[in-house]
This record gives structure tokens, sequence and C-alpha cells, in this order.
């Protein structure tokens, strides 16, 4: 198993998904669709989508079934960004390396932009039939969704790293508002994947959770780690920004080794919950091993 | 039929179910929950949630079935309100008669409150089995509320507004505008409503469209014309705000005069396409005149 061609593979596919589910850039309003298309499209790890595509494949559902549940949730992770990046929140200026889009376009279009995009993303799971057939499960799908992108999830988890600026958190308090700033929606890629096979019994479901539960605080150590360690370039935004915005990260907290030795031990512990499952789930494995070796 | 009292009646109704789905104060994060709640509880005329609770007896729909979709309507109203008072938007002062909801808590706080509404409003509807039992219906309701809060709804026409500043409009372009910013979520509430009566013919559903669609834009004239001759106390914010932002209204393109001969030439229109309907539409139509001769 190749994984940087699979992730090439998928990157293309979400990417078609996503395209094809945005308005086009010749309808009214232009601008507006413009700013969407420019803060989704073209950039991004995508890791959300890999992980509910290496999921389906970990449980034989059907990658046609992920498209649009990924692309849902890819667009809830984007619309975040460009919300975090306003100057009242972040203020950054460069993100997946391009301007962020209050600099490419104005900060009015880039909130409006995010909105829509929010909403866009509900609409995919309630449209989409492609995704199941039966709407009980993009009922239950958009549940899980509104949750993790909500206030005890996603928005709250944000709430909570702007109150954190310039204040002193310990470890447990940390890793609190990172599981709900990133983990609940990483969480939620996969047990929305999993949703999606209705055979899966609820001990393997519990496992998978306790995987992306790892995997997404994992994810997040290795973020605070490349935030001192990684380079602009391959960060896509400045090196350091957390650091000089006096946010606290978990090398400033607990040390850069314990922040790795944290890490790899996530990662071990991710990897044992998959025991239950075959070979087809060694795309889910190498992503795992992938997210606490980001390059620099 | 008194209306002074359904609206009453209505009012306490909706807050009651809001505030049932909304996070209670104390939960964590406790000051984002406190600015969902301020933005949300203790104001506002209403008027969407009484044009679905009016549709639901006119239709024989039972209340308990509108609470949470009139909840959901609400929401994503009220979600917009804050994001529209931004200082990158309309930078507005006051709302509903107090601070709008960055000038009494900040920024960053009243953009996630934003963003964490609206996502609640889409778990309400996918989530509350009381709206209805089937899945189906509730997912239809989900796709009616995700296409009028998007880019080709509510945001698109805030986008277009926003554009329109300083800008001399035709009547069309601004119609177009209003259409967008107000007008679809407006209609969406009467479609909403009239899904929950699974019997009603089409021909039925057109015509009550068609009122959404003419009191919706009898609405957004109604307000523009109070923004020229009401006062601050009863519209909750500055008089002749849209004036001073530049804003087109339909007084400074038609003038006074034809702006409310339109307004009423829509109520009548409006009041027209409910004769199929028996006393029970009462309330609804009440409403529809309501809406045209709001108080200074």
């Amino acid at each position: 198993m190749d994984l940087h061609s699979e992730l090439q593979i998928i990157g293309a596919r979400i990417d078609a998904a996503l395209d094809r589910r945005l308005p086009p850039e010749h309808t009214f309003p232009q601008r507006l669709h413009r700013a969407m298309r420019y803060a989704v499209l073209d950039g991004g790890k995508r890791i959300r989508p890999a992980l509910m595509y290496a999921t389906a494949r970990a449980l034989d559902v059907p990658w046609d079934a992920i498209d649009g549940v990924a692309a849902a949730v890819e667009l809830v992770h984007d619309y975040s960004l460009i919300h975090d990046d306003l100057p009242a929140m972040d203020d950054d200026a460069l993100r997946r390396g391009r301007p962020t889009c209050h600099r490419a376009f104005d900060e009015a279009t880039a909130i409006l932009a995010g909105d829509a995009i929010q909403a866009l993303a509900f609409y995919v799971l309630a449209h989409d039939t492609t995704i199941s057939a039966d709407p009980a499960t993009r009922l239950r799908l958009i549940e899980i969704l509104g949750q993790a992108a909500g206030s005890r999830g996603m928005a709250g988890g944000q709430a909570m790293d702007l109150a954190s600026v310039g204040k002193s958190l310990t470890l447990a308090e940390m890793e609190d508002m990172h599981i709900h700033k990133t983990g609940l929606l990483i969480r939620s890629t996969v047990l929305m994947a999993a949703h999606l096979q209705p055979g899966l019994g609820e001990t393997e479901r519990d496992r998978l959770d306790h995987f992306a539960k790892c995997i997404g605080l994992a994810f997040q150590i290795q973020d605070d780690i490349l935030d001192v360690e990684g380079h602009t370039d391959t960060l896509g935004k400045p090196q350091g920004s957390d650091q000089a915005q006096g946010k606290p990260t978990y090398p400033s907290i607990v040390g850069m080794e314990e922040s790795k030795a944290r890490a790899l031990a996530l990662h071990d512990e991710a990897l044992r919950s998959l025991e239950f499952l075959d070979e087809r789930a060694d795309l889910l494995r190498a992503l795992a091993s992938y997210i606490v070796s980001r390059p620099k």
C-alpha cells in the first residue's frame, strides 16, 4: 500500500466531490461564490476526508457513499478555517500557502462565505441520496455533524482556544480545548463512515471511535510540534505563529521530548484499537502513522 | 381573533422552545453559551415562528410539531443578525433595543456564537422527533432550510446588500437582493409548515408559497418605510440607519407614496392567495395585515 499515491487519489476525488457541490463561480452572487470556492478548493491536506475513505475501505463501505459525507465534513472544516483566520480571531494572513480568504477578498465576504459553506454542508447531507438511500441514516449523520460543529464541539473549542491566549493552562485544560476544537470533528469522520456500515457491531464501533479519539489528539500534538520545528513553506502558515500569539502548546506545557513521546504513545494506542480489522484497514493504519510524522 | 394575544402566546411558546434547545449558560464553554442565549432569547418580533404556527393552524398541523422547526428557523434568523451586525458588515450597536452581541461580548465570541447557532438549527431538525417521526420529512426540512440560508438564499442576499452600499440600484435589482436576503427564509417558514401536512395538494402548496412570497417582499418594504418614519424606540435600532449607511431602500428608489402603495398591493395579493382556506387561516391573514402595518 503506497500511502502517497492513495492520498493523491483521495485528494483528487474529494476535490472533485467538493467542486460538484459548490455553487459555480459564474452564478449570482459571483463574488461570494468565488470566495467559497477559493477557500475550499485547491489546498489542504484533506486529512478528514482521508480518514473517512480509509474507514470505509476497512469496513467495506463503497467509496461512492463517502463522497458526499466527506465533502460535508471538509466544508465544515474549511468554513471554520475562514472564520478562525479573521482579524477578530487569529488574524492570520496565510493559509495553505495563499492569502487567507478575508485578505484575498474582504472580511464581510469571508464571514458570509463561511456561513454559506456551513449551510451547504448540511444541505449536502440532506440532499445527497448517494450517501445512503435511507433517510434515517442521513439524518443521523446530520445529527453527528451538527453536534461536532457546534458550541460543545468545534465552535466551543475555538472559543476556549481564544480564551486561552496569554494564559497558562494545565495539560488537562489544554487537552480539553483540543478535544473540542479539532478532536470531535475528527472523531465524527470515523463515526460517520462507520455509520454507513449497518453490519458493524457496537464493540467494533467503540474501538473505531477510540482509534479516532487517539488520532485526533495525536494530530493536535503533532501540529504543536510542527509549529516549533516546521518550516513556513510546508506548514502553509508562518512557523511559530501559535507561539507568537501566546497560545499554550504541548511543547510549552510538557516540553518537546514529552510531547513527541505522547504523540507516539497515542499512535500506538490507536493502532491497537484496529487489531480486530484485517488488511483492508492498512490505509487507516498508514494514515495514523502519517499523522504523527507529517513532514516538517 | 385577537392578534395581539395570539402573538403573545406564540412569543412565549417560541421562547420556551428556544430556551429548551439552547445549551444552558452554566455549561462549558459558558461565555459562548451566554452569548448564544443573549442573542436568541428575550427579544425579536418572532415573525417567522408566527408565520409557521399560523400556517400550521390553517392546515390543521398540531403546534407541537412546529416548536422544533420554528426554533430552527428562528435560530438561523438570529445567527444572521449577529453576523450582520458585526463591524465588518453593518457595524450596528443596537439590536432589539440592546447592545448587539459583539458589543455586549466581543467580536470573536459573536462570530462563534453565530456559527454555533447555525449548527444548532440543523441539529434540532435532525434530532427532534416531535417535528415528525418520519425521517424523510425532517430531511426535506433540512434541505429547505439549508437552501434558504445558503449562498443562493440569505447569505447571498446579505452579500448583495453589502455590495449595494453607495450604489444606485434599479427596483428590480433591489427586489432581487431582498428576495434573497429575507424573502427566501420567510418563504421557507410557510413551506416548511405546509410540508408537515402531507394531505396538502400541490396547487394549495403553490398558493401558500405565493402568499409567503408576497408577504416577504411586503415585510421588507415596510421595513424600509419604518427606517424613514419609525422611531428608534419601537425599531430597536437607530431610525434612519439604512439611509445613513447609503443603502438603497424602496422609498429612496420609488418614493414613499409608491412604496406604501406597493406594500398594500402585495398584502392584497397575499390575502387572495389564501382564499381557498377557511376561518382557521384567520391568524395567517391577520399576520399578513400586521406585517404591512407594524407600529412606528
